[in-house]
């Protein structure tokens, strides 16, 4: 903070403070890189900001921020609705679609099982994802969701939750990533490895 | 990026990306948490950005940012005229404030001399602080440029324009920082606290 009568700098450090991984130091690089560039650069980043949080909805069908009603995955005919892949995040998508691998739809539930951080089965679009299997048409849940204790909850929540429909339910393989090597990995992961192993 | 029709989304990543050390994957993060918070987040975020930058403008003395034409350092009427402590950025003033040890104005040059980065003479505020020292109040120039090379240089350059002016130029000291240990410091610090130790 260079003054007490510096106003519009302080707010803009504050309101920049609010985003994630920023702090007061990074704010301030980033109030004064702001101040620095050309006016044309704060208008077009501020309103890209504001067009970005006004025009993006969540898709009716796979709750993916979309700037349509139905994203264009969920739109896309070619894709098949026997396959629904669960992810916790959108971006998880384009990690997924980097596969190249997966030809079916996508669920995005906005997060993981948390209790202790106050996050709920209501908080998450679980609700929406049994409304589309109740349709009838999913013959698969493939449930993508992080390794990680909260991930793995969830996943197995959702699986109980979804057994009575008649439908598969499958998780992603645990193992030993590509290109990896066996002397760094850790113990989890190897020992998940070695329980999945595939016959060949 | 989630997909070709996702504009607004796209176009936030962008924009962010433009920032200093924000690279694909930060902007990506900061963008969808944009998007989950409230649309009045947004609106605030964008709002201090574009006000930030109309309003503050180059303190016509110290050429600091300020939403005055004169910055409250400069009005400061309870601070000397006669000592002027030339800084790289803004944010060095609020450092060198934290001293509480510097009763004189400031002067910001707004970067230092890197011609490989195409940085001159005429990109600094070299010339306002002449314009500053010709008008004759000035007893004494502190510089107090980063310890880097380019600083230094800076700092050098600055030295030979003001000689002829009858102003004492002085460079903030060297030497080891206040808590360090010297066991950890640097060699070239560690020179540099030597050459300029003190009589007790």
């Amino acid at each position: 903070m260079i003054s007490k009568d510096e106003n519009a700098l302080d707010k803009l450090i504050h309101s920049l403070k609010q985003l994630p991984g920023v702090g007061e130091k990074t704010a301030t690089r980033l109030a004064y890189f702001i101040l620095r560039e050309a006016e044309s650069f704060s208008t077009h980043l501020a309103q890209s900001i504001v067009e970005a949080r006004q025009k993006l909805q969540t898709c009716s069908s796979c709750c993916n921020f979309s700037e349509n009603s139905t994203c264009f995955i969920c739109s896309n005919l070619e894709r098949t609705e026997e396959t629904i892949c669960v992810v916790e995040q959108p971006s998880d998508i384009s990690a997924l679609e980097r596969s190249r691998q997966f030809k079916g739809k996508y669920h995005v539930l906005h997060g993981v099982l948390s209790p202790l951080d106050g996050i709920h089965e209501e908080s998450l679009k679980i609700k929406e994802l049994l409304t589309r299997i109740e349709r009838g048409n999913v013959r698969e849940v493939i449930l993508a969701t992080n390794p990680t204790v909260e991930g793995d909850t969830t996943a197995l929540y959702i699986a109980r939750l979804i057994k009575y429909n008649n439908v598969r339910v499958s998780r992603i393989a645990y193992g030993i990533p590509v290109g990896s090597e066996i002397e760094y990995l850790d113990g989890a992961t190897l020992g998940k490895a070695l329980q999945n192993r595939v016959s060949l």
